[in-house]
């Protein structure tokens, strides 16, 4: 058996999210599906991290084992012809045998992306979250601040989250304004359920005066999801790099 | 009854174009299902100019008339509304009475974008023609160079294109490359039917070795479709602003 490592990128917007499940299409199974139809074996592919239903990646990282004797270039133009347009290989390579896409992640970049003017961009749409009351993009610098640093992230995930322990590093969360497009990236080694989509609606909350970062250091500090802003729709996450 | 100028952005993937047609869902259609329901008044939107099936626009333009006295933004924002999502009215503005979207239009700038990695990219799916062969950016430039002046396209038209004239000024063709986005502007005063997806395709051959700027010249000169490449697909193509 040979270990692979794939880059993937994908338009999530049709799609039930990264992980295989019951009730829509998912990434990883048309992966699979993919893969079971070059090698005629059924395959399972472990991606560095879930995505949600609607959230897109430049750079998701997967790995996977099979047996097939494919040349690397042939194999991944294969899977990409059998792939629904909307996902892509955009790299293949051979891994180490213990090479874990989850488990070797040092750390991840996220990047939400918020269109603030009046009028929607149709040829952004899919990849953005249309706000258009101007936002502030230096009160929401300001309030991102002490979201820097090893912290518990209680306040700052989905009620349905499972993970055990809720203490993550974040290396960075910059916030940038080009035009009328503001971006936050948002850089850590591990991420809880809806984090940061939680902690884009508590950006805009913060670039609409809602709140600073005073009350994001208080709601770290007590843990409660209710001291902070909603959670931003998915269509404006990218899951641009896994980085190892 | 007032004259009023819009700018509109859509993505043109799921429309039969511009222009109001029978066989489909167009733009121009949308708008003024749009303007009827907001003014109570049937309502001609008259563009800049026709875009293809597939064709997609930052900033095409477009003027009609209407009685009604509805403020400007909040105008825009009801069409907006009432619009489908691939579309958007990005300004809305009185325009003078003698104002003409086409007639006025003092030159066009279109952009034509090429996705030139081995594997697709689907963030950039809708917008861009995925050629996996490496092109070479400066020979596709140095063929453009016979094209920018004033010369008799007929060589660079649609075997259906029903204009009398076939003679047009290109003030400029630019080649970029930036990492895999290739990028071909075309800026000039008036364009004939598929003349900036012939050129695209035309300089893709050239990218490819195929033909170069003595082939360019010659085709201009003898004014035929033969000489120069196949038609791009409209997919690549964005009509980037009209100048007035």
């Amino acid at each position: 058996m040979r270990r692979l490592k794939i880059v993937v990128e994908y338009d999530g917007t049709d799609f039930a999210g990264w992980q295989r499940q019951a009730n829509g299409p998912s990434v990883q199974a048309a992966i699979e599906d993919a893969l079971a139809q070059m090698t005629g074996a059924e395959t399972i592919v472990r991606g560095a991290g879930r995505t949600d239903a609607g959230v897109h990646a430049l750079g998701q990282v997967a790995h996977f084992e099979t047996a097939a004797e494919i040349p690397l270039v042939g194999f991944r133009r294969g899977l990409n012809a059998l792939l629904p347009r909307a996902i892509a290989i955009v790299a293949l390579d051979e891994a180490a045998p213990d090479f874990d896409a989850r488990r070797s992640a040092r750390g991840k970049l996220y990047r939400y992306a918020i269109w603030n003017a009046d009028s929607r961009a149709p040829l952004r749409d899919r990849f953005v979250w249309h706000r258009p009351r101007p936002l502030d993009a230096a009160r929401m610098q300001d309030a991102a601040r002490p979201l820097a640093g090893r912290h518990d992230f209680a306040a700052f995930r989905a009620a349905d989250c499972e993970r055990k322990t809720t203490v993550r590093t974040l290396s960075r969360v910059d916030v940038a304004r080009d035009g009328d497009l503001v971006t936050i990236d948002v850089e850590g080694d591990a991420f809880l359920k809806n984090m940061v989509r939680i902690i884009a609606g508590t950006l805009v909350y913060a670039g609409y005066g809602k709140l600073g970062a005073r009350e994001v250091e208080a709601a770290l500090q007590a843990g409660d999801r209710r001291l902070v802003g909603p959670t931003a729709p998915p269509q404006g996450l990218t899951l641009v790099r896994v980085d190892y």
